[in-house]
């Protein structure tokens, strides 16, 4: 059965929230490090700059805002003290002004729904990728918040707070680690990450100081799962899924388990012209080899995913066999079993490559995620929420596993985690031309939204 | 016949000359940008640095010095003025003092041979490519010069004035164009080069003028044909041949014709997650199957050697599929001919290698040297020099074809050009590893000075 919570909800409010994302994508997409091309990482300027719009733009939803001890930005709507209902107007006690800790309520026991995505982004990207989530769950609050007692500010009308977080570091641009600031918040932050360096030799701990951060005091972003009611998440399918199939928003039923390496190829650089090739160890072959090799082998696979997105030559000179050869390997697949058998296959591979060329290889792994299961119960509600939105399609929306890392990874072991796709045209992402519809972000407000109410209506 | 024309020369004086080579090889590595390794490039600090060492050096064997509009380092010994036989004395008119253009003779008819190398090195490279090729002929003027007139100064005992040039550019290591100071020399400077950049995006224009160089006098530095008795050019030979055959020295037949090409190959950036394999156009495979059958092709040849020695992908993120990827070839061959077929062999694999993958391709030309034979008279020399050098050796020295380009390539288009190749252990060079004997230098001083004089007395 279809029900539409939001029965009064027009469509110019859902079109005018969509054309509002979409116009701020585009404000957003102005604050880059790199002319011309959108790029902005963990700590840097930009980080700054985004964050302090975004939370002007919670603040104009009636959210408290606070930026965590790693760099997240968060707005935060209390509910309305013993509201329980779906559609209170929060009658009651005066909503709590923002505690010492920044948003977040005093009273422990006033569960939070956790809404976002992330505000950082790959180099040369896209406007969307983790941007429309972030701007459509303020605009979801937008529509949901209700007067606080007294008339005064907003509230939630459910019974939990809702948050929305603007994850500060994702795709792991900068240090080569993703999910640095949802693992922050998962309480899974790991003290070694404090020696990675960036392309400039800074290390994490030097940025967190140069940004205003106490690496110190990170543990302090991280949330207790009691307080937890869950995590959604919308977000463009970096995929060709929906497009192929002429739909516009998924459930998602999984995110994809995803190991990465930095490997190292050794063997011995020596001059081009004078040096036969029975006398060449040469690096930068072993690595087109390898690079191949991955290819051909996660091909012949189901669901599993490898690339080679980062190659260099050393010395990297034109007239010098390169005498060493460094790769990156992001390797994916829906089962961490199924990705894991395909690692050792590659590395029987390159262990015969690198044999008989003479060259020795190393790998340093740099991530390791396992696969993370949507909540069937966040399935049911996104599920609910699409049909909310799309009343008259006859069939269950798709349910499509997700090979790409999302925030919600980390979020995963805290709390349950639900997903929202919308249909990315042609599947591009990571790309300047990557798209989503506004038309589909008007359906992924309503459905967001809906799915929201929905779950504040689950038997808990 | 044999002939050794240095009769009364001791091996101590040849062993201490090639201690002092060995020694300042040494002190030469150490002028370097690269701590802990050896890397010099053209205008650079420490280019300007080992020019005034080699002008030092020059000065103290007697000769006069400039430094001539491309930043090339000479040093000219003027033979005594009507003199003529081997073994002069130079008595007669006073040497001439260094004219308005520097250690030129104002006489124009005053023939000269130039003996030098080079300077400059790859990154990280060894101690001898080149450099040991300028400190022998240092040590050869120091063998062969006699007092001037009156007893002032020194002067050439030959019919010709003898010159050392110390090369400012020959490895193309800063703005990927090889052969530059000696193309200033042999005249054929190209002004399109002064728009070359280097990594940080300075154009070899500015580096001149920050270097003290005027670009619009570059064309000083060019040596008439009429002026000149010929090029004669000690060097590693940058490869096994002689190693294996357990000899010092070797006669070289001629110099690698070569070409150098910058390729770039376009495909599409996408989400390495979301993308199936059916529709990435990686650009990074596409390049790794292109290195790999520029090997496959070259190994089928005889004499034909090409090598991918820098490549890179981008945006070079670990998770984008790699939209364009950069890679240089250099592609080397005893005669033009087969060394052109192989290039058009080469093209035909990467069009059905980027087509099967809807890659585009294209490739630019940066450089293209013909192969200079060396000249028959010069081998000659060489061939005597070196037998004078090593009496008792049965059989005529080693006769070699250079794969490694030398400045001889330049000097070809204005004079005949003689080369001696010195045993080079293992074949390593353009490596840390970069060797030769400090008896093997011995024996080459003596070949290259008996070479010399070899010259002076073939009838002209």
């Amino acid at each position: 059965m279809t029900r539409t919570l939001l029965p009064d909800l027009t469509p110019d409010v859902v079109a005018t929230a969509a054309r509002r994302v979409m116009a701020r994508c585009d404000e957003l997409a102005r604050v880059t490090a790199a002319p011309g091309q959108i790029e902005r990482v963990y700590l840097s300027p930009e980080h700054a700059r985004v964050n302090r719009l975004a939370a002007e733009w919670m603040r104009e939803v009636g959210m408290t805002t606070r930026q965590d001890a790693a760099g997240n930005q968060i707005g935060r709507l209390a509910p309305s003290t013993g509201s329980g209902a779906v559609g209170s107007t929060g009658s009651g006690a005066a909503a709590r002004s923002s505690s010492a800790r920044g948003a977040r309520d005093e009273t422990p026991d006033v569960p939070t729904l956790m809404l976002g995505s992330h505000l950082d982004t790959v180099p040369d990207a896209g406007r969307f990728d983790g941007i429309v989530g972030v701007l459509m769950a303020l605009e979801v609050v937008r529509l949901l918040r209700v007067p606080g007692p007294d008339g005064r500010g907003s509230v939630s009308p459910l019974p939990f707070a809702i948050e929305v977080v603007a994850f500060s570091d994702e795709e792991g641009t900068r240090f080569g680690k993703a999910l640095l600031g949802s693992s922050a918040v998962a309480g899974t932050w790991d003290d070694d990450w404090w020696q990675l360096t960036d392309a400039d030799g800074t290390t994490l701990r030097q940025a967190y100081l140069e940004f205003g951060l106490d690496p110190g005091r990170v543990g302090e972003a991280a949330r207790r799962s009691d307080e937890l009611v869950g995590y959604l998440e919308a977000h463009i399918e970096q995929g060709p899924q929906l497009d192929r199939r002429g739909e516009s928003l998924a459930v998602v039923s999984s995110i994809a388990s995803a190991r990465r390496f930095q490997l190292v190829v050794e063997g011995e650089a020596r001059h081009a012209g004078g040096t036969p090739y029975d006398m060449r160890r040469d690096a930068l072959l072993g690595a087109s080899e390898a690079a191949l090799a991955v290819e051909r082998i996660c091909a012949a696979e189901h669901h599993i995913i490898g690339t080679v997105g980062q190659l260099e030559a050393f010395p990297g000179a034109v007239n010098i066999v390169p005498g060493e050869a460094h790769f990156s390997l992001d390797l994916r697949g829906e089962f961490d079993e199924s990705r894991d058998r395909v690692w050792s296959a590659i590395s029987r591979d390159l262990d015969g490559i690198m044999g008989r060329r003479g060259l020795r290889w190393r790998a340093r792994e740099v991530h390791n995620a396992p696969a993370v299961m949507c909540a069937p119960l966040l399935q049911d509600v996104v599920r609910e929420g699409i049909r909310g939105a799309l009343p008259d399609i006859p069939d269950d929306p798709a349910t499509l596993f997700s090979p790409a890392g999302h925030d919600g990874m980390s979020i995963g072991a805290i709390t349950d985690v639900g997903m929202l796709f919308l249909r990315n045209p042609d599947g591009i992402s990571h790309h300047p031309d990557e798209a989503v519809s506004s038309a589909d972000v008007a359906l992924g407000i309503r459905a967001l939204a809906e799915s929201v109410l929905h779950l504040s209506a689950e038997p808990r």
